[in-house]
């Protein structure tokens, strides 16, 4: 079917392979002085700053499944993914390493496809690509991405700093990248069972687009800037909303109350979680993968945001003992737990 | 045959797993300022030093063969190559991430044997673990270590600063990794042919040991220090000598004459090379995974470094249009080429 040209990895080398992926990795930052090429990478970060380090391991058949991640996607949301832990430090990710290993089932112009969103993202959100390594795999791909960024020591949020009576809030809206998630997956087993028919993806641009191409929250993170907010404590949503809460909760020794009403839900979400028979809320709740992100402030910051259309106060924190729940919007009260996606639970 | 207690992976989760794997995690720099437990690390280094980063991924099966390869071993040895790249910078390793996919034929306890392993190589080279990921894999160990270092910008070493005349000196010995490497595997075919054979490493601890525990120069980085020796250029050697001589050549613009009887090789490595029916200086040239550094120095530097036990001149640096080539024993001329490790044959 596809006839597209194919070249093999082997044909050239290890050294060939890293000079031809990353040919086109330009350091934009004045901090970078060396990038790929030598040992290690070297920055210069500003006096007075912080550095900002994580990283993430995306394994195929875990994180991802290449029958319906397109890899340019692929690429794209590898970096997102990583960056979105640096902006939920309240800190500005600067560069990024790429690690990757493949089998020979994957040739030059598919890895060219999966870089090429790996820059896209770079470019878009003001990373360097620095470094990286490149090396087979017996089976399936893995990506490694370490993220480096900076931030003033004075603005750097922890997950640990929310105090009674903040303000619980969260940026953008949530379970449409769980939704996203089982329409592809729908459209798999039914192609499985009859190639013949085509996937019918139901112009759920929105949805589907939540899973395969999230971004991260830079604006958000500006935003606090540009208001002069700083969070008591923040998160991203990697896992789903419970489980974050939990997080912050547990790392702030506070309580939490959550309105169900409040948590942000777009229609598109509602609607396909409805047709799919799926309790909207609980997409929300644990469905994860929304990079969106989950703080506090305190009530007096509440003014500055009240009116965004973009922010939604969702709840609010409470002394430890009155626990972690939810208020329904039938006014019943549940224990908040987490069933946030386990990727040990795929075993 | 094992009786010792196994215990499942998924009985604790990713975030129990992560909590267990990571509670002896300590953090001994005053410049780590959160380490495991948020969404990033955060360093603050001093004013003025430049920031190194390096990163290295291992796959079960291309890497490593858990046959022969003990976890703590392998937890030990993947520290030291990435801290490896680090010295070859002349820089000091100070932070690293550690990020594990495993699938569930690994138990809690062979988990905690690497785990221990890292922790071992961490305190000895004075390096604090501040991060990483862990999750599943369909199949088969990926470890992927970043390292983060520091160094003053006036001390940064590259592999592009050789000048025509600069001495080429190499740490250690050359090619036991190597040769270990092939006593390993032999003792690996007798083992799956006749089960009831114990292994006979013939007491080669020393080559078996530079095979499983390498170590990283820090000693020579800090020897530099001391003498006030600011190399020209510098590259570890994990791909082989002859591979590693071709990167400081093309990054330097430099052609460079090797001495083959000036490689140093352990009386250990020879006599087992001999044994194996192998030129005991192509295993020094194609071996790798010696992890010792390869650097120049400009000639005026020579008597600081002339009576070092531990440090071998083994050639000088040309005009680019000499070429890079060996002067044999017998004095032939051979351009050398590079047949390391490439990681790519494998497939």
């Amino acid at each position: 079917m596809n006839e597209e040209k194919r070249t093999e990895i082997n044909e050239l080398g290890e050294f060939g392979l890293i000079r031809h992926l990353t040919k086109k990795a330009k350091l934009s930052h004045q901090s970078s002085k060396l990038g790929i090429g030598d040992d290690a990478a070297v920055i210069q970060f500003k006096e007075g700053k912080q550095t900002v380090v994580t990283t993430d391991l995306l394994i195929e058949g875990i994180h991802f499944d290449l029958m319906y991640v397109p890899l340019r996607h692929l690429g794209y949301k590898s970096i997102i993914v990583n960056i979105s832990d640096v902006y939920a430090m309240n800190a500005t990710p600067t560069h990024v390493t790429v690690s990757i290993a493949i089998s020979n089932r994957f040739s030059l112009e598919a890895l060219d496809e999966m870089y090429e969103g790996i820059y896209l993202a770079c470019d878009k959100y003001g990373v360097d690509l620095i470094g990286g390594d490149t090396c087979s795999s017996l089976r399936g791909l893995v990506i490694s991405v370490t993220a480096v960024g900076e931030g003033n020591a004075e603005d750097i949020v922890r997950r640990g700093g929310a105090k009674e009576g903040d303000l619980l809030c969260v940026s953008g809206d949530l379970g449409g990248a769980y939704v996203g998630l089982q329409l592809l997956e729908r459209e798999k087993s039914i192609f499985l069972e009859n190639p013949e028919v085509k996937p019918d993806l139901e112009n759920q641009t929105y949805i589907v687009g939540r899973q395969l191409k999230p971004e991260a929250r830079k604006d958000v993170v500006e935003l606090f800037s540009s208001l002069k907010i700083l969070p008591t404590s923040m998160i991203d949503i990697s896992d789903g909303l419970s489980s974050e809460i939990l997080h912050l909760c547990n790392s702030s020794g506070m309580g939490c109350s959550l309105y169900e009403e409040k948590i942000p839900i777009a229609d598109e979400t509602y609607n396909m979680a409805r047709k799919f028979n799926l309790d909207p809320v609980t997409c929300a709740l644990s469905g994860g993968e929304d990079y969106e992100l989950l703080f506090t402030i305190s009530p007096g910051e509440y003014e500055k945001l009240e009116n965004h259309p973009d922010i939604s106060v969702i709840g609010h924190m409470t002394e430890k003992e009155r626990g972690v729940i939810l208020i329904t919007k039938g006014n019943n009260i549940h224990p908040l737990v987490a069933q946030g996606w386990n990727s040990f639970r795929h075993n």
